[in-house]
């Protein structure tokens, strides 16, 4: 397995600071290739932009995606003790058994989208401290899921969808989000796996504590004050997709409060991502909007598990195949005027 | 081949208001299912909504997408000696040449829906009437189109894109939608493949003639009139497909006004379509709300050749994936509370 080159928070953000990208020559062969294909200019929309976003990210002016991965982490949430969540913790591992088992959402859209589907456990027996009491992880622990992230991504895949799975996530998903981009905590609190008004309201005070007590703002302080084991394995598999010039869907809001904690540090890093769908939990989308996203579909999902990055993935390999597949003008013989 | 069970316009229209309906114990059995799988309630959005819908037309409780359709439809335009295009009508039949070298934008989408592709050109040497000066079509010539596209369909499909190339279409599209909603030619016209303004300007004027011109409203005399042999036939695969219980994803905007003919005659015969995509056209998204119809995708598309059904292919794919393949909660041993 690959071994993380970083074993301190400190050097981690030096990763994350020294990122790679696109290859310029690469962006501009694919737009040329782009002009020439037999359709008329634009006609194709965003997988136009799509196809050459990836081409430079890639290197190549013609590139195809064959091989997609998805990666879930599942943690646990000291904080459901809090009465957070519509479901019990013992849930999380459940669900691990349910993908384990090919049960589950994910392992259907991943057989649809022809992608890898591989599941980290990280220590569902030591769920994170309950953030309205104690930092959620330690530097250690974080350093540590970070890593789990950073080493999960395939080096040989061409795609990169990370998920998540972890009961009371939303909540450390919302807590992030008013951490970092500020505003009421009642704005960035959702319905999660589907808490009724009171279960709501209660969150919203949750997380108004969570944030009063650690008042953090930063990229990683943030993460390890507020956020969870699963959470942190994104932003590392994130990271190292990036250093790997493999491009990336984000799934919903947990995964996109995982990339905002990137975003802080470092406004560039999500560069190579793109917003796989909107999801339903109510403050995914301006979220999206504070990292300059614009999600690709919007069919009201909110489950997580990866499901709407991975469903994602088809559009990203058809706009691929047309851009790397399709003939040119001259190719085909057809009249331009 | 299948002949159609229709000679004259009556007895298309006796088909047309002699509809197979849902299963309605299907239905019923997917809304069971739905509601024990491991998942949140209502988590997948509009996924479960399309499975159920699905499966109601399937008449099964737990089908999956393995055989989807996508028949393109080529006809030429009288119209287009208006100078309503910003192509020659020349290039018709070169992209038909370049769909069966399989170098055009729908082969590659069709690859990676894993769906069947077939090119139907009809009669492209024999472009339509001009509109502005005579109905398009002949009772004979809507007869064959019809029947064209009603053989086309493969009884073994489970799903069906209809898509369209064909010089000129977007004014002959548009004229639809004037004749059939009512409303200013201007606001129904767009720029089809890229027409600049005053061309677009042009495009209105002549959908205003041509509309004034047969002053008809009804489904099939508007077909007949303002229409084309590739729109009447997609209406003709619709109306199939129906019959066979095998569900439409509508492509853009030429396919929608070749649908709206069909609602304008009986508004359920749309039942078993859904909208694959919002099409950078300017009218397509009131084309569709006068339908009742919600895109799946809106990715500012405006190709035709069913490339934006086709693109959803695999939405409906993975909403069925989901619904047949996950695990119900007593399956897994996941806790519901």
């Amino acid at each position: 397995m690959m071994i993380a080159p970083f074993s301190t928070l400190e050097e981690f953000t030096a990763q994350l600071n020294n990122q790679s990208m696109p290859d310029e020559a690469a962006t501009k062969a694919a737009m040329a290739r782009n002009g020439v294909l037999t359709k008329p200019p634009a006609a194709l929309g965003r997988l136009e932009d799509i196809a050459i976003w990836y081409a430079g990210w890639r290197g190549q002016a013609a590139p195809k995606v064959t091989a997609p991965q998805v990666l879930v982490f599942a943690g646990n949430h000291g904080v459901v003790a809090q009465g957070v969540s519509a479901f019990p913790a013992e849930v999380t591992a459940q669900m691990v058994g349910n993908f384990a088992a090919g049960g589950a959402a994910i392992n259907q859209l991943c057989a649809v989208a022809g992608a890898s589907l591989e599941v980290i456990a990280l220590d569902l027996d030591t769920p994170t401290q309950d953030f309205t009491t104690a930092p959620a992880l330690s530097d250690e622990d974080l350093v540590k899921a970070l890593q789990a992230g950073w080493n999960a991504v395939d080096p040989s895949a061409d795609l990169l969808v990370t998920g998540e799975m972890g009961i009371g996530n939303t909540t450390s998903a919302a807590a992030i989000a008013t951490a970092l981009f500020g505003g009421a905590a009642a704005d960035w609190a959702g319905r999660g796996t589907g808490v009724d008004d009171a279960g709501l309201a209660r969150k919203a005070e949750v997380i108004e504590k969570g944030v009063a007590l650690h008042a953090v703002s930063s990229g990683l302080d943030v993460l390890r004050c507020l956020g969870g084991r699963e959470i942190a394995a994104m932003a590392g598999a994130m990271v190292r997709a990036r250093s790997l010039r493999i491009p990336v869907i984000l799934d919903g809001f947990i995964c996109t409060a995982a990339a905002a904690c990137l975003y802080k540090i470092n406004p560039v890093a999500l560069d190579h991502c793109i917003a796989g769908h909107l999801s339903d939990e109510s403050a995914h989308g301006r979220l999206l909007e504070k990292l300059g996203k614009h999600p690709l579909l919007d069919l009201g999902l909110r489950l997580g598990e990866g499901s709407g990055g991975a469903l994602a993935i088809n559009i990203v390999k058809a706009a691929l195949a047309c851009h790397s597949g399709m003939a040119t003008f001259d190719q085909a013989g057809v009249s331009t005027e």
